[in-house]
């Protein structure tokens, strides 16, 4: 399962199922998400950690959003609830990690023959995430370090993580910590929940639970995101 | 093959391919259209029934485009001419059917363990449409009422149904309704036939019969949809 | 592998992933570029050439820009360095070919039973890829004219022929052809070479290798595309 702000046109994440289907052959790759927040770990944090959980366990997700590019940052492999994960120590686990049951990670120790500068995810994580897919034990010793952790981010994030294809605007809040009848303030707007887009008029806006569980402003048969001027990092107010 | 209007980017083509792959291990899944156009299963449904008919008989199409999410609709499946269709019944299928030479259809009686409001995509079509590709009978019970069918459609539609990635504009006529002869006029352009590109002088606009049979406007190393002004829906009239 | 013009979401791509699925069952199909330069085989011959290279022997490429929809031009299979390539002979295939230790090529001479005047990705150059990616013999005779070739194109060439997801503008120039402290002129910019995006303070431009060895423009933490004013066909100078 890659979980990347590559894109899926050029060649990036082309490669990276190439070494894939290469190293692990006849394991399905799929994209879950090609267009997470470019270079921005914390909101792709609260994507991932949602997004994860509807997977089976023993699922690799190779997760690669990484500001510094070609930076220092250790390279990890996290099991989480009998899900896997590799990819930078950036914070991008940190919601995955504080939420599960239970977790293990390692810093990854296996070297590949060639490392390019700028491509990690071709070079380093897509072989260590085929290892994992084959079956075989976390090439890596235990991580013991804290600095790739992000204490000071908070359970929920009230803010747009993601704008989807239709427009529509997730937050980085999970209904399940919401009451019933919270409203959202975003933009300048009060929000009500509605459970389904058709209970609304069409133009109208709200807020509803999406398919996982993320708080999610829409408009019926129209754009949140040029309706309402939303993007990644605009502030979500919870009021009751 | 999925027909949907989800997107490629975002997590729910993924998630549905996800699906699949664990539940029809080992078979294929292509993106067809992950862009048909959104919330309109009209300008789709002439789309889909000229496309479908390229594949091979067994194919397995999951197809959702539809406006009204979470509302109420018959969940369907269709078979026709030995290729199999999932999705609402929203008049998506309505060109399929009429054109098939053979149909049954069944009103989805399966239900999943979790049915999110939102993603019936995922929940549910996916794992119908993986039970017909694993060769086990349609899940559901004949389908006899007709509400779903929209007997005042055209039996071919002048409006662009879709413009595509070079910025040719595909109509809803198929080419063997038309007079060999047959001008089209869109957005006050009178428009002759040519048999390739490469027949007109770069720059100049025209319309063809594209690789699936429908009347598609280009401009020879240009793009129709900026050149010409056109979008899904404009109208189209045939002159002789 | 793909390396085409036509994009993922509409039908091109789908239709020849169901092509080549159905042709050679269980051989992984994964798109390289589904985006290369549209209509401009020159830029894309630099891409294609830096970019095959890292794949493993055998790898079959299936390659489709074409600015001659429908024209003349002979239809080739290229073995280089034992990678396969299909397509055009409209000198996309030129730097791959003039680049590598040994070539063969043939005029493909299989006809598919219906041939389609615009989708010979589809109905010509799939069946063939599919193929070869089964282990027969090239379908057709030596190719032995040369007016496919382009000897006027340079070694390797001065101008962007590629801008990627994040808005980096990649050129044909090889870094291995470069001077180590060469510098690269482009919009009346004079760019320093860095090693690493994290080297230069977020806002600066430079040029780096990326990594499948072509030098290429960026801005940390910004788009050198809108930045710099950047598209395909900008030259781009070397000085020392």
């Amino acid at each position: 399962m890659l979980f990347t702000d590559f894109g899926l046109h050029g060649p990036y994440t082309g490669q990276v199922k190439a070494a894939l289907h290469q190293m692990a052959p006849g394991i399905p790759v799929v994209d879950l998400f090609a267009d997470a927040p470019v270079g921005n770990p914390k909101s792709s944090a609260y994507l991932l950690a949602a997004y994860a959980e509807w997977f089976a366990a023993g699922t690799v997700f190779l997760c690669v959003v990484d500001p510094g590019v070609g930076g220092i940052r250790p390279a990890l492999i996290l099991e989480a609830d009998r899900r896997w994960y590799v990819g930078p120590g950036n914070g991008l686990f940190e919601l995955v990690q504080r939420r599960a049951g239970t977790t293990r990670s390692w810093d990854i120790d296996w070297k590949p023959e060639r490392l390019s500068a700028s491509f990690h995810g071709r070079d380093l994580f897509a072989p260590v995430a085929a290892m994992l897919a084959r079956g075989e034990p976390p090439p890596g010793r235990p991580h013991k370090d804290d600095s790739d952790r992000q204490a000071d981010w908070p359970d929920d994030l009230g803010e747009i993580v993601y704008i989807d294809h239709f427009g529509n605007a997730m937050t980085g809040l999970r209904v399940t910590q919401l009451l019933p009848a919270a409203r959202l303030v975003v933009a300048g707007r009060i929000l009500e929940r509605a459970r389904t887009f058709s209970e609304r008029e069409p133009g109208t806006s709200f807020w509803y639970e999406n398919s996982n569980g993320l708080a999610e402003i829409a408009v019926n048969q129209g754009r949140a995101d040029r309706e309402l001027g939303l993007s990644i990092g605009v502030p979500v107010e919870i009021v009751s």
